[in-house]
């Protein structure tokens, strides 16, 4: 019986899982990951800034493994040891592989920023999403207490879709976070410091200036064109002029840091040919020294032939990825073949607040009340891609029409 | 203990019960429906062409049923009894009430074009549409022995979203037809007959065109500005001349009627206020005579202030009609007072096949592969909305990753 071990739980790892578990063939799967749920990497902000709970963002695995097929393993990936076709896990287990399916997701890239690490929030996963929301609690009680003006202060560093994103649910947590320290709603400072000028450049100016006006209509401060140089206990600095080279600092208690991310270090420690943890990947989404390893999802770099730059990693092409490499590693199986793993952009929508998005449909602008409808119903299909099927029911995730 | 009556289980009458079911209070909720299951209004067109099983748009009530507080009757509404605050049923009971919500939902309605009943399939429920599949199936068979080339013709009267979609499913199901007849796909030949000459005014003219456009490219032959004199079997018989009055006749053996609904008559027969069994309901969706008297969905007619003219009827508009007469049911329980029922479009989308699409998002023009799947996203949460909830994941409806 042939083994498939299928490293992490994301949207790409468990959209593999889905696909195998529904075909019948002399397989055995191995599912790792270090936690015992899953969570929708993309509604972090939303667990950041409190406007929904873990529980709405997360299922457990076991409701999604056929325990027939699949031994579920919680523990941390170490090494892939590709020449030995094993992995090594920190509880010290070691998996033989047939084929392994590595979607061992993203982690926070600072750039070789000073003082990122130590003194900035990311947001990664659901404790550190969670470590946002009750630090910023803390500050807006310590406030109370102390009147200290920085405990007002939010920054978001990066104006990604992830930071333009988060800045949408602060806004909607905005009168909360006041009451808390009894201030003014507005008294409650939120910026956001990034590098670039043209913010959101997979959407049009216009449409991008839509949801950054929306954001700056709410009070949202923009540094734009400004960037971050060091990140210094309680203060941001940046560069406020690119001829001069002249610094400024801003100074706020909280600080999150959502300038971008890479793939999880397994990737370089495991010696693939990888930059940031994400490896350029064949065709067929396998490692391109070692066909029976797929590597998927936030890890994969997968090369858009028309602008010579890899797709950026997003849930959609992740799912497309996990569910062509089982597919391919099915046929492999049967000693099929089928043709190498294309990809079309859906669009995206991106959210702000619980009302409000904009994005694309295709190639067309969608806004306002009617774009949150579909970017709520989109995301409710990408966690059924997954197979998170009792929950959404659980969740009241369906019930928008409220 | 407070009876409240819900006639219809369609998509207004499934929202009020969720709604209800979902909340506390001291009363009863009796549901009458004539099927034992709730369908999809929105997806017949699919059963009618045979790309949808009717289980995959269909769920049984009892599954949304919450027995400690509902009951369900199978039986046909005969009489709304407004002034004793009952209702009469086929099989003789008769239920009183305290509160009545109306969805009776939709009819095919015939403008009075004589032979419309007797001459032309209709598409209203389920049977009916499973009618039409078999039928044409039945043509096809027949031409493969009698080679009677009005077999292969199938005509669709009327090019309003129903016709419109329905035409797309055709185009889907005709290999699968033209390999029945034994005969080669484009001799299967689909017509579209419809008095009006600009389609799809709901939309503007772009995106109307792009629709149509796409349907005549796959071979649809449209017929429009020529209204439908009469039906004769097997003969559609339409003003082919303004100015003249000229007729012409165009043979089929499948002719489909999707020209228009008006609401259920029993609104009629039971002496409400109506016009082709609608009601123009006041601001709380209540009968104008009638305060404990909901009228929702396909049976009401809801003014829309701006145009002075009722919202069409859709399946949007019913969830939200049904939500909100359940919440002011639960207001007038509690002795409060809710403002009155307002409604904004979310937009609409057509379907055309299972991989094209068109429509509106809010204001927004969106089209192709990706509207198709936000029309699917969408159709999946209008699933949702009405409580189907074990169903949609039994049917695979949220897999569209494939």
């Amino acid at each position: 019986m042939k083994e498939i071990v299928i490293l992490g739980a994301g949207y790409a790892g468990l959209r593999a899982l889905h696909r195998l578990q529904a075909s019948k063939g002399d397989f055995h799967i191995t599912l790792v990951d270090r936690n015992t749920y899953h969570y929708e990497a993309t509604d972090l902000h939303e667990v950041a800034a409190g406007t929904q709970s873990k529980e709405k963002i997360t299922y457990a695995i076991s409701d999604v493994v056929k325990p027939t097929v699949t031994t579920f393993i919680q523990a941390k990936v170490e090494k892939v040891n590709r020449e030995e076709k094993s992995v090594s896990l920190d509880n010290g287990q070691v998996l033989n592989y047939d084929y392994a399916i590595v979607s061992l997701g993203f982690r926070s890239e600072s750039f070789g920023i000073a003082g990122v690490e130590d003194n900035a929030l990311e947001m990664v996963d659901i404790e550190s999403a969670e470590k946002v929301y009750q630090h910023i609690l803390a500050q807006m009680k310590d406030y109370a207490k102390t009147q200290n003006p920085d405990d007002l202060k939010i920054v978001v560093c990066g104006a990604g879709f992830t930071g333009i994103e988060l800045l949408g649910s602060l806004v909607e947590s905005r009168p909360a976070f006041a009451k808390i320290a009894g201030v003014a709603e507005q008294e409650v400072e939120i910026f956001c410091v990034e590098a670039v000028t043209r913010l959101l450049p997979m959407f049009n100016e216009e449409l991008a200036d839509y949801g950054i006006s929306n954001l700056k209509n709410w009070g949202i401060k923009f540094l734009t064109g400004k960037p971050i140089k060091e990140i210094k206990p309680s203060t941001v600095i940046y560069q406020d002029d690119k001829e001069t080279g002249t610094t400024k600092e801003l100074s706020a208690n909280t600080i999150i840091w959502t300038t971008g991310v890479s793939g999880s270090n397994v990737m370089e420690s495991s010696g693939f040919s990888q930059r940031r943890g994400r490896v350029v990947v064949s065709d067929n989404l396998t490692d391109p020294d070692f066909e029976n390893v797929y590597i998927v999802g936030d890890v994969s770099a997968f090369m858009d032939k028309e602008s010579n730059r890899p797709y950026p990693t997003t849930a959609q092409i992740a799912l497309k990825m996990g569910d062509y490499a089982a597919k391919h590693v099915l046929a492999q199986l049967d000693g099929r073949e089928i043709p190498g793993f294309t990809f079309k952009s859906l669009g995206s929508v991106a959210s702000i607040g619980n009302t409000h998005a904009f994005g694309l449909v295709g190639k067309s602008a969608i806004k306002g009340y009617p774009a949150s409808f579909v970017k709520k119903a989109i995301m409710d299909k990408s966690l059924f891609a997954t197979g998170g099927v009792k929950e959404v029911l659980a969740k009241g995730r369906f019930d928008l029409y409220h």
